[in-house]
C-alpha cells in the first residue's frame, strides 16, 4: 500500500494544464472562463474539468463560468506553488540539467539551491547558475540549507543508495526519475517518473489510430 | 474530444513497470509471478493489477500467477514494443540529449535515428551517436528514412511552426515534451507530456503527509 494515497490523481496531474491556461486567459484580460472553453483547449469533457476543478474547492458561475484570477489562485493555493520549495538535484547529467533549466518550475515554486554529482570535473561549475558540489557534501549542504525537497536524476544502479543519504540527510520529499523504485521510511514521500509511461502511450495511441 | 481517446489510459501508463518487474522475474528465472508480489512491489492493489494486466489479453492461473515469460511478451507486444520504431528528436538541448541517450527506450523499439536543431553550432555533431542535422535537413531526412514519429523538445513558441513541419513532412506521432498543446490534422496522434504535473503529485502527497 502506497504510504500516502492521492486519490484524486487524474485531476491533480491535469491542474498544471488548467493553469496554463487560465494564466494565459489573465494575460488577456478575460474575467471569466468556462469549463466548456477549457475542456476544448484540452481534449476533455467540460463535466471532466468541473470535477477536476472541484479538488480545488473552486466553484463555477452558472453562464459565466471561473472568475479567471481567482481560479489561478485557487490551483497555485491548492498545490501550494505560491510558496518557494526550495530544492537540489542529484545526478547533474542532461536530465538533471535540463530540469534546472525548465520554464516554468520558477513559477511553480520550485528553486534548485544547488546539484550535486558524484563526477569531479562537475563539481565546481554551475548549471544554469546552480552550483555543483561533489556528493560528499550533500549531507552538510542539505542541513545547513534546509532543504526537503530532493530531485533524483541518478543511473538507476545507485538510485537506492542515494535515496538512503538523501533520507539520512533530512530530505522528506523525493522526485524519483530513476524508473527504480526506491524505498524510504514511512515519513518520505516519493513520486516516481517514467518517462516509458509517455511512450506507451502514444504506442496504443498509434494502434488505434491504424486499427481505426 | 481527442482523435484517440485511450480509454484505459492509467493502465496503459502502469504497463512499463510492470513490464520491469516481470523482465527482472524472467532474469531471476521464475516461472510464475503472482498479481500480489507485483502489487507489493508497485505500491498498488492486486485487483488492480489484475485489471490493468487484463488489457493484454493475459490471463493467470489460480495460486500461481501468470506465466512469466508469457507475461512479458504479452505486454510488449500490446504496446507493440517488439517493433522497432524509428524517431527523429526536434530539439537537441538538454532534455532532447537525455531522451536519447536514456537507458531503456531502445528495449522498447524507440531507435532515434537523427535528431535536428537550429543552433549551426550542433548540426554536423552526434550525440549518443545519433547525427544531428540542421531543422533545414528535416523534410528531406523524414522522407528519406521513412520516419513515423518525432519526439519534440524545442522551446514551447516554436512548438507549433514546428509541428507544422513535422506534418508536412508525413510524421503520424508527435510525443511533445514542450507543454503548448499543439494542433495537428486528425491522421496525426499526439502524446502530450507535461512534467509539471509530476510535481503537482509531489506537492499534494506532501500536504496530504503534512496534514496527517
Amino acid at each position: 500500500m502506497p504510504k500516502v494515497k492521492v486519490l484524486s490523481a487524474p485531476s491533480v496531474r491535469r491542474l498544471p494544464s488548467y493553469l496554463l491556461i487560465t494564466r494565459a486567459a489573465l494575460e488577456e484580460g478575460l474575467q471569466y472562463i468556462s469549463a466548456t472553453r477549457i475542456a476544448s483547449e484540452l481534449e476533455l469533457e467540460p463535466i471532466q474539468v468541473r470535477k477536476d476543478l472541484a479538488i480545488t474547492g473552486i466553484v463555477g458561475k452558472p453562464k459565466k463560468g471561473y472568475p479567471v484570477e481567482e481560479l489561478v489562485n485557487a490551483i497555485v493555493h491548492f498545490l501550494r506553488w505560491d510558496e518557494v520549495n526550495n530544492a537540489i538535484l542529484v545526478g547533474a547529467g542532461h536530465l538533471g540539467s535540463a530540469l534546472i533549466g525548465f520554464p516554468g518550475f520558477r513559477s511553480h515554486g520550485l528553486n534548485f539551491v544547488a546539484a550535486f554529482d558524484n563526477s569531479p570535473q562537475k563539481a565546481g561549475t554551475r548549471i544554469h547558475d546552480v552550483p555543483v558540489y561533489s556528493l560528499d557534501k550533500l549531507q552538510e549542504k542539505v542541513s545547513e540549507m534546509k532543504i526537503a525537497l530532493a530531485v533524483l536524476t541518478v543511473p538507476r544502479d545507485i538510485a537506492q543508495d542515494l535515496t538512503d543519504l538523501l533520507v539520512s540527510a533530512g530530505i522528506l520529499a523525493i522526485w524519483n526519475f530513476t524508473n527504480f523504485k526506491v524505498r524510504t521510511p514511512e515519513h518520505v514521500v516519493v513520486q516516481n517518473e517514467d518517462l516509458s509511461s509517455g511512450f506507451a502511450m502514444l504506442c496504443v495511441k498509434r494502434r488505434i489510430m491504424e486499427l481505426a
